[in-house]
């Protein structure tokens, strides 16, 4: 009585699959809590291996983000194929702009670049902790079960 | 010295156009707070007024929304045309499954579709206390300043 098609399932997708498509976009969105509340906001970023950058100017994610706990987020959804995926990343935020410590030169040698206007001064980096995925529906033309 | 293109301005999307630009899209993203830790997760959402209403099955979501602080945000970008915009909902999650209130009722009156498959019994809506939106680059063929 349903629909023909088979269902798609739900999976997780590995984490070295999750970072690879971390690399392969350049636009997330950024969860911060201010007093006690989330807020998303959507920023480009870059990648210098597994830790994520974007830039920011002045304003809640420079205020709230560097030494908080932050997630951020990429997904995709193409609704022709019923396919979709996300990957959330969660960490801690550092500002990167200026530190001389390792991580921080590491960092700046991110490639950002922000698409809004407006001097966007400050790096702040999400030095993770922990990655996930999940994505459902075809891929690469191939049914469900071919991961 | 720099780029010949002028530079695009960020502005501000007044609410009434913030809320029309979520009745014509159904993907967004719910932020929630766990022991203090910002997640981000996308969804399928419907408008009821303005009221956004999310579907899901037990996890996360389901444990930390309801009765909490919770962000829901949209955007759309466009590199070709250097073009997006942003809209972020700051709220109250609300378990209205199945609840008898007027708010509950309401909600619920929602047409949410999941892409993801999976069961998602419970219905989750965002009771919004504030809105707000950015957007930069052309739009509608006209130039900056035309708003």
């Amino acid at each position: 009585m349903r629909a023909r098609k088979p269902e798609p399932q739900l999976e997780e997708i590995p984490a070295a699959e999750c970072w690879e498509l971390l690399s392969r976009h350049n636009v997330g969105r950024i969860a911060i809590v201010v007093d006690g509340k989330p807020q998303i906001f959507p920023v480009n970023y870059g990648l210098k291996g597994k830790v994520i950058v974007f830039r920011t100017a002045a304003g809640a994610k420079l205020a709230h983000a560097p030494e908080s706990p932050i997630a951020f987020e990429v997904d995709e959804y193409d609704a022709s194929a019923g396919a979709g995926w996300s990957v959330m990343v969660q960490g801690t935020g550092r500002d990167v702009t200026e530190a001389a410590d390792d991580f921080s030169w590491t960092a700046r040698g991110a490639r950002v670049h922000p698409a809004a206007p407006g001097d966007k001064l400050h790096m702040i980096a999400v030095n993770p902790t922990l990655i996930s995925g999940r994505r459902f529906g075809p891929r690469n033309g191939s049914p469900r079960g071919n991961s």
